[in-house]
């Protein structure tokens, strides 16, 4: 075996080397993965100091410089790891390395930020590039349902009640629920976004208190450079709307994992009514077709369904921030969106494979 | 002790004779008392029999003869409890209660209907005016939060990070992530009610075959009479927005939580940052002034986060009906309200009985 | 509609006018009551003050008169419900209501105690009583699978994995993992009531520090009286053991809920592989038989599997004692015992009313 | 940014480059890795190639051929993803990989086994691993905290209840809720060790039928030679005792997570009750000295209380095998397992850097 395997988080289904086979949403896990969270953290700190610069907070000169370096930089993983062991994130030790990658223009870096602005603007252009995937993967969702409709939709069904026969239906009936939810989840993304994709800015105890009369404008500054919401004021101890997202994702698994149900039980021999192409193999029996797909997508909503407590949990964000609230969003939030993209995928490719229903 | 104590559900805190004392939201209780669901039941069906013989599905005369004794009927609660030990939903004897109560006219009961359009729309009926009570109420505590800003709002405090001493902030920058997010919950629950105040009509299977072409002028008009508004078809399969409402109000007392949390850390001898009046005592130390309510704050806050779980395992609604997943929602639904209710009442007494901040 | 059915706690399905007849475990609802509770307490202080007066703490004969007096002591609930508004925490206003029972004897009431003395052995001993008749019942509901074993075990049954069919096994094989675990939960009952099943006392902080060098003879004579173990000092910041036993519970649940999916998969027309009495009907469709009992193994067990996080929360109990951490098991411990109490008579019920598998 | 970054498990924090530095333990890691996921499931198939040729079920010749091919295999991971992905488990592929492996041996390779008695079995020796360096560790820090108690224990300590002081303690009492439990989770695994650790060996559906009148034989050798229990029949339907691990192992976070918080709140300014070493720093105030591991604490343990709900609803594992349930525990319990042993490290470290305590 080679040694890659260990480097590899064990933990992980998402980036397991076999199990990502079902787990893994190549694009979702893109969104997340470390690289693109340090270029986010990147590109905040890049927006900072050219916004402090713009507002003369910082020498613009130096602020440009900065800005320039800190996008190409490269900082040292080990001195990362290090760093977010000592301090319990990675903040300080990325800005060292920033002042460092920027020479004589240090000065102008990170000064008047804090931790959790860079952190948590990283997240959320994680979360918003993920929320507009979700949006634009649930519209394909939809056309694909709508075809099973188109084709299979007048045929008809048998009702079940509390998993019992009881009054004929069409297709169509069955179908309504795994569709008509999406465009109401669509509609939850699009009143969310302002609320949530927004510029995380507030310094020290979240006050913005040095960035004196500038905080305003330099706030609207680099939320038009990071293509984000502005925000009146450091939101970093209100985590309502980073809860609600991860509940709406949960409420997308939700609608996918009832989906995912009823072809499971519709599959059964002896209620026969459904057949899908790529149903899965057994090591003992290789007769059977397994409908995995539709299994995973109960097991990542009913995971989703345990995971959404632990963000609600974290609204308890004591005082100006939290040590343990704001790392246990950490632990779970990008293992939600992962879960999330994949019981999208994973519905889009049922959708392509059922050959009848009904 | 009185028998009426046995009487009581030992396990809800709620109306327990004396936890209630903490616990109990009189007015939120009111609204998902059994009293009120089956108040609630019996409006849906008075409202069903009128518009079916408006529709001219039962005869007129019938229907209205029919919905006004359905209005004063007093069903036996012995044989209503039977009736969900038999049937596992207590509609089946409730609609034997009603055909008995409306005598000659009750063909005019019930037929085209179903148990969970029943049900649902009884809970939906509790929740929309939970949902109404809780709004106003948010407001009432935004008033009370702007009068602590007015008052103590430019003392200093430190700020705390991590809990440890930051930089110093002012009472406002402290309560501003308690009174912010109060305005977002308002904007939620606008955005969800007409999501979610919807009246559920489907019959047997949920496809309203019973109500033939008439089906959509039967559900509007029952949704006129029921302050609720229509669905296209029922959505009783679809369990997102009643899922969402769950969340929308444990995103309610997790603010109220982290308020609470803040109260607490801020109560400590040594930090001494705030007074309020009306502390509890201790059995064993008479000078102890404990900050019972902050505390029920967090504990509330902690208890929803648990619950909404529940509530989005049980979108997993099979078919055209769950037994077990509807089920799971009758068990936490109504708690997860009270608690709301009841951080809501909390929060309130708190902002009146403080003394002294910063 | 009768007044009793306001005071009835709305939110609690267990004791609901009419949803107990789904939910009700009366049995463990009376362990759970407010009078059992209210009767520990009494006992607990009853045995406190016998066992100071012969440890010499209290003088020895007002310790008889009062302890005789707390036990046939009838406290105002008013005044019970307004302490626990007032302290958070019922046992202040009981202690008084206490002293006023005993007269002359009050000094030897309750003085070295403190609240969570009272209120974790009151608990306790309702948890004890419970798990024996938990054990009870599930050496009984072994009886009732060991008789299905023996009348339908040979009969042949297409296995299912992934809920497609497999190879052939026998009754027996699907029912042995309904049944062998309940051997299991024996011996984990028998593991855990000397862990749990023990006299809570500490006084003030804890420390028992006003019951100088008697303390652990005091301790050892109120375990005796109370037939609980001793413990060697107070374990009330230590919830370990309690969490066990709701985790306990719900392994309990958990297995009784798969026996339940199992049943109602089996029971699903096409598949008919059982058949039960006493099916539950349908308000639209009277020819139904709906699977109620099996469902609601499968309710209690998701139930369980969502409450058991509240317990594990609440071992973050801070300091010397929790005021949040401590309320969360209030709200959810009782629960958890009557949804396990449940789940073992409706398993029972299933076993007996079963009239073929296979 | 170097590639290797993008290989990694994004939403893992254990394996992440920078988080692993809070998050991770490498040994446990180690036990969980897809390399030893790997080894084990290769450990299970060539135990059972002997044991069944032991057993005259295969050719005693080819089997112990097969075995010793098996055992130095290293099949190709492009194939066992694209199998995961296929069949929702990777034992087919592996299968297949391990018949090219064995050639003229193949026959001797896995036939008469199943998937799950595979994947079980390898789940197991890695949580067998887990539980045994738990114990050992937990044995590490009773001496670090009895160290503490030597040094600290007597010094006065102001009690807190409520979060206010109450009456003067000792540092011993303070650390007494933290080492006690540690004694009650060593027994606790003492326990459940051989309830958990045992062979999973079922065939098809899990009755043992391919392995005829040698079934108790090869399940009893292959025990022997994997160092686990024996099992009297296929568990893999009874998911009871890998959940109480799940559990016990949230009981250990649980216990430590109270320490976590007890320090966080000691090391307040305003309460100053310890002192440690190798505080935190911030981006913003590099005077801080934040309380880093005992908040990882409270994390973790606030994680795994989530965590293990997942496991609970993971036990209705309908009929032979659930595709749904299983996969669910894939998803969590490797991390609660991870979680647990970093909590253990944490812990350990933090006593090793008190250097005061009241």
């Amino acid at each position: 075996m080679t040694s890659d395997l260990v480097q590899n988080g064990a933990a992980d289904v998402f980036g397991h080397p076999w199990l990502s086979g079902s787990f893994a949403d190549a694009e979702v896990m893109a969104l997340w993965s470390p690289e693109r969270q340090l270029a986010n953290m990147l590109a905040f700190e890049a927006a900072f100091s050219r916004a402090m610069g713009r507002a003369g907070l910082f020498d613009a000169d130096l602020a440009d410089e900065a800005a320039s370096r800190i996008e190409t930089a490269t900082p040292d993983m080990a001195a990362l790891r290090k760093g977010q062991e000592n301090d319990g994130v990675v903040v300080p030790a990325l800005v060292a390395e920033l002042k460092k990658a920027t020479g004589h223009a240090s000065e102008a870096v990170h000064k008047g930020a804090t931790s959790q602005d860079v952190i948590d603007t990283a997240m959320i252009l994680s979360l918003r590039d993920t929320l507009r995937l979700l949006r634009a993967r649930l519209e394909r969702l939809q056309d694909a349902m709508d075809t099973l409709v188109q084709v299979y939709g007048a045929k008809p069904l048998m009702g079940r009640t509390r998993m019992q026969a009881a009054t004929e239906i069409t297709v169509a009936d069955r179908i309504a629920p795994w569709m008509m939810p999406l465009a109401t989840h669509i509609e939850r993304i699009d009143a969310l976004m302002p609320r949530v994709a927004r510029v995380q800015l507030g310094g020290a105890s979240g006050d913005r208190k040095a960035l004196k009369d500038k905080a305003a404008m330099v706030s609207a500054d680099m939320a038009q450079a990071l293509d984000l919401e502005d925000a009146p004021r450091a939101w970093h101890a209100m985590r309502g709307s980073v809860t609600e997202a991860a509940s709406l994702m949960a409420l997308i698994t939700g609608t996918l994992g009832k989906m995912g149900q009823d072809i499971c039980l519709m599959a059964q021999q002896g209620i026969d009514e459904i057949a899908m192409s790529g149903g899965g193999g057994s090591s003992a029996m290789p007769h059977k077709q397994n409908p995995v797909l539709p299994e995973l997508l109960v097991t990542l909503a009913r995971f989703n369904a345990v995971q959404v407590s632990a963000m609600h949990q974290a609204m308890i964000h004591e005082q100006e921030r939290s040590g343990t609230a704001w790392t246990l969003e950490w632990m779970v939030l990008p293992q939600i969106a992962q879960a999330t993209g994949r019981a999208t995928t994973a519905a889009q490719t049922i959708c392509e494979r059922i050959n009848r229903i009904g």
